[in-house]
């Protein structure tokens, strides 16, 4: 399996090689950034000066990569001094692999480094960053009549390389700054058989059809605007009805674990994040905020863990009060860089529901097993499949916290993990490097995983706060931290929850649940409308009425449209006291159709639906 | 009454002259900057040079001033140039006199009103400014041995000043800026009689007991910390409840009138405001808020309306769809000075439960009429009387919109007033440009009277907009909007609040509404205890258990420090079955307490008691 995804993964990056040899062949003068491998492919960027490639272009790039694949070039590795591979970038006009060169030259592997962090997707190895400090020589890849600065790795030659389509082209800045160049970024699919790219097509079709940006219009569930700007969209009536479903449901899980809310300032002075230790890791993250009347240095919060601190720090804390468990929905700010922002998959306001528990050592396991019960319950409601993924500290020393704390805590989170029957994987290495953690993975209803929810366990910042609690023996003791959020950002579970349903949402979350059209404009069939709907209201229902001018048919696919679960049609049957039959939206399992019920009956049952949170769409 | 207002407002201002008096008598070389009329009395800001001033000095300086007063010294106008001040200013030592001359001089009447903004409660006449323009000539004042510049009124003379207390002593910037040196500001207060003072001086002393800010620590509500910074208070999971239980309940008054809840970020561009018109009035009230990733221009917002403009112009609105109505109760950040910051009173982060109707002009008493039956449902419940202050245009041309429109709207406004019978009363001159408004005022249980809701309506940003509905006709119109929040702000709101009720809240937002006392730690107690919170969960209360090793009577009086409506006490005979005798807070009067109950019978009373939202205090 682990060798499958290296040779996948050698796949696509010779692939992106492939791409720019075809585009060099095509267009000699193009100047090349990097081409990293990315989720289910690959991408190259280009700089072909003032020529905007369109997507027709990618008929003639194909077509010459296949003929470079057919010739079967090995592909073969080659080291070079620094210094002459800065000769060679220079001879051949490419001033981005001059610029890389320079910066490798001049900062080493601290540079390698922040590159990951800094330009998406670029994989550790796409420099030629062997040498843990200095860089004296580095990595070249030749195939046919095409070199380009690499690790590597690479599959053996040309025709090794599997199934691919190329897909779209967009802006990007070189390096993801805003000041630098804009290049052409040419996107990629690749998978090991035509069978799977297909299959993978057909699922980006169908998801396509349920893209949250076309149903988020469609269904008017939020807006975005340019007087606002990027990546803060604004939520309708409608979208805002599901923030708060979905929040309300979020925190009455953990409420009922004795959870309490608090609330905090979006704005704190940088000083909180300095004592936090977050600042010098995440600085340039932050949003900076002026005061134009203090000199106070103000930042936007981008995570709430050190806020809850200060109220954890507020009073003196036994061994009895604990454990201590807060529980916060509020918005954080992060500096996303605009290029990545688009929907609501990556805003730069994004509401966490985000909870910490303070605990002793010894409660770790009981308070992970409330957090994974509660994830469950949720994932379950809205109808996704859960595997969670384990994850460890290994042997390095990039850890910080006592190693026996480690170990059973670690311990403890296998323990819940294996109580609560979920579906896991353990992997070393991919903790936190302040404490061991729980991901979760959702299976949407087109396959895809998404990371949603999460549990962290935390032995450094109770330390950094210096927070304390007294134990039975009287002595001062540090708890632990358990940082968990279920939906995660609403914002981005929004994104996945509107194309996991394809906007045909359960009664429970449906910002519209009950319709009622009337067939005519006769008072007395408005007043039947109108009763029905102070019914509906008085059941605690969303309900809505179309009394407009319009012919029933038109009203019934107006209702279709914006995926209404129930329709009730207000005709001369059922304003003169006879039953109703609802329509029923299709996917909605748990009634029978053909049933009739008084006015009453119906919207209690619909009531009812909504309060038990069933109605799991069938997707 | 209106005259009574200029006599009293002269008292206070004289008595800030005799102040000033007194104090240069003792201490010869103060430098004086301005010394205002305030709510209840007056200040003077002094410099002492190196000097603090203690409450031990106020008995001096009232000694002095009462000499003076007996003295009946004359106050005195008269005019001089200019430049003559300044000399005056100059030969007696008094630089900030000067540098307000100076400032007068140059830049005339603009500066008198900039001054009124930007200087805590200087009034608009302390400054000789009369001339609309340039500035040629000021206005001085004399009594006795002591001249001042001053526009006046005074008193005849110094005898005729009611009675006055000096009561306190503070830090402040002179003109509000951190850049400048720091004053004493010496506080007085001033009424028209003695008895006026004793009862005034009494209120304080209630009030004292009641303060939010003691009672906020002592009852564990909200916390500050220096690491997030002044005037961002922390809600501690007790003060939580209390927002929430207010929020919801505001809300839910609305939502019966339709209004629908909407989300939008705490940060916008800049650009927002420019198209506001706010950015141009308001601007430097704004945090200024910086992306380290892009060149945008972004700020916090400070209100909410801009954004929900957005929402409503994102689709095309006919007169079918209106009245649309978009609830938001969000956080507001606003760039106090340091100075004023306090407690929960003035606050940097400032939760609104805002709304805004958008609407046709034959909708707009219907509107006020519910907006304003929510407004008395609300204060009613919190046991605060009501009276309005109907805000009208005046005659001048400082108001933007059609004038018949204004007229239309006073009219409805009234109507919408007289038909939900609130004591209110009218003033021209004191709607905001955009429209005419209602200012609520509620008076607290000590007899304090604050502003907190408020409704307005807004004819200018529907034009700066370009708002738009079809109407009939197929005309494109403007729609009215109507801002509203009730509670206010909830921090300042809550400010209130704690005080009106001295933190016996009623039942339905009581943080804790139920403690249950174990008499012994024997395993039945503590299970009974345990099986009672959980019914009382079950029920939907907030209900904690005290099963610490301490006796009867300490457990009881814990509880009564915190201010708990109902104390269960489990002992021997009701865990054998028997009834309970709750006790109850002294203030509840909605319970007989010579009553018994079932233990389930007992807290099903109080969880009606909650849902009902009764228990108003007696306070």
């Amino acid at each position: 399996m682990a060798e499958d995804k290296d040779t996948l993964y050698a796949m696509r990056h010779s692939l992106a090689h492939i791409m720019a040899t075809a585009v060099q062949h095509l267009w000699p003068e193009v100047k090349l950034g990097v081409g990293p491998v990315v989720e289910d492919g690959f991408y190259y960027d280009i700089d072909l000066g003032d020529e905007t490639l369109s997507n027709e272009d990618f008929g003639r790039i194909e077509e010459e990569m296949r003929a470079i694949i057919a010739s079967a070039q090995p592909f073969e590795q080659f080291m070079m001094p620094i210094n002459e591979a800065l000769d060679w970038a220079r001879k051949y006009s490419q001033p981005y692999k001059e610029e890389l060169l320079h910066d490798l030259q001049r900062e080493g592997t601290t540079l390698a480094k922040d590159l990951n962090t800094a330009m998406m997707g670029l994989p550790a190895g796409i420099l030629g960053a062997t040498s843990p400090v200095a860089i004296t020589e580095v990595s070249f890849y030749r195939n046919g009549d095409f070199t380009d600065l690499c690790r590597g790795p690479h599959v053996e030659a040309t025709n090794k390389v599997g199934a691919f389509k190329l897909t779209r082209v967009a802006g990007a800045y070189w390096r993801g700054k805003e000041s630098n160049p804009q290049m052409q970024r040419v996107y990629g699919l690749a998978f090991a058989t035509p069978k799977e790219l297909r299959q993978h097509l057909d699922m980006l079709e169908e998801a396509k059809k349920r893209d949250h940006r076309k149903l988020g219009q469609e269904l008017d569930l939020y807006i975005t605007s340019d007087l606002v700007g990027s990546g803060l969209p604004l939520f309708t009536p409608r979208g805002t009805v599901l923030r708060e479903e979905l929040t309300t449901f979020s925190n009455s899980l953990r409420e009922n674990y004795d959870f309490q809310k608090v609330w905090t300032p979006h704005m704190t002075k940088k000083d909180l994040y300095e004592a936090s230790g977050h600042w010098a890791k995440f600085g340039d993250e932050l949003f900076l905020v002026k005061s134009q009347e203090t000199s106070d240095e103000l930042v936007l919060k981008p995570m709430n863990c050190p806020h809850h601190t200060r109220i954890y720090a507020s009073q003196p804390r036994s061994y009895r009060d604990l454990p201590i468990r807060y529980l916060e929905t509020t918005t954080d700010y992060r500096d996303e860089k605009t290029g990545e922002l688009g929907g609501l998959n990556r805003v730069r306001a994004l509401t966490q529901d985000d909870s910490h528990v303070f605990c002793r050592q010894d409660q770790i396991e009981t308070e992970i097993n409330n957090l994974l019960s509660c994830a469950r319950d949720l994932y379950s409601t809205v109808g996704m499949d859960l595997r969670v993924r384990l994850s460890y500290r290994d042997e390095s020393d990039a850890y910080l916290g006592d190693e026996k704390l480690w170990e059973s805590a670690q311990a403890q989170l296998k323990a819940a993990v294996v109580a609560n029957k979920l579906t896991f994987f353990e992997q070393e290495g991919e903790a936190a490097f302040y404490g061991p953690k729980i991901d979760f993975m959702a299976t949407d209803a087109i396959g895809r995983e998404h990371q949603l929810a999460t549990v962290q366990l935390d032995f450094v910042q109770p330390d950094r706060f210096g927070l304390e609690y007294t134990a039975e023996d009287g002595s001062a003791q540090q708890p632990v931290m358990i940082h968990s959020a279920l939906l995660g950002s609403i914002e981005r579970f929004l994104s996945v929850y509107i194309e996991h349903t394809a906007g045909k949402f359960p009664v429970w979350c449906a910002p519209e649940q009950v319709r009622i059209l009337s067939v005519n404009q006769e008072p007395e069939t408005i007043q039947f409308v109108e009763n029905l709907r102070t019914m509906g209201k008085e059941l605690g229902l969303r309900i809505a009425m179309d009394n407009s001018n319009e012919s029933v048919g038109k009203k019934i696919r107006a209702a279709e449209i914006w995926k209404v679960p129930y329709v009730i049609v207000a005709g001369e049957k059922e304003i003169g006291g006879g039953e109703l039959v609802p329509r029923i939206r299709k996917d909605l399992v748990v009634h029978d159709e053909s049933k009739s019920y008084t006015a009453h009956e119906f919207l209690q049952t619909v009531a009812n639906e909504a309060k038990s949170r069933v109605g799991k769409t069938s997707m």
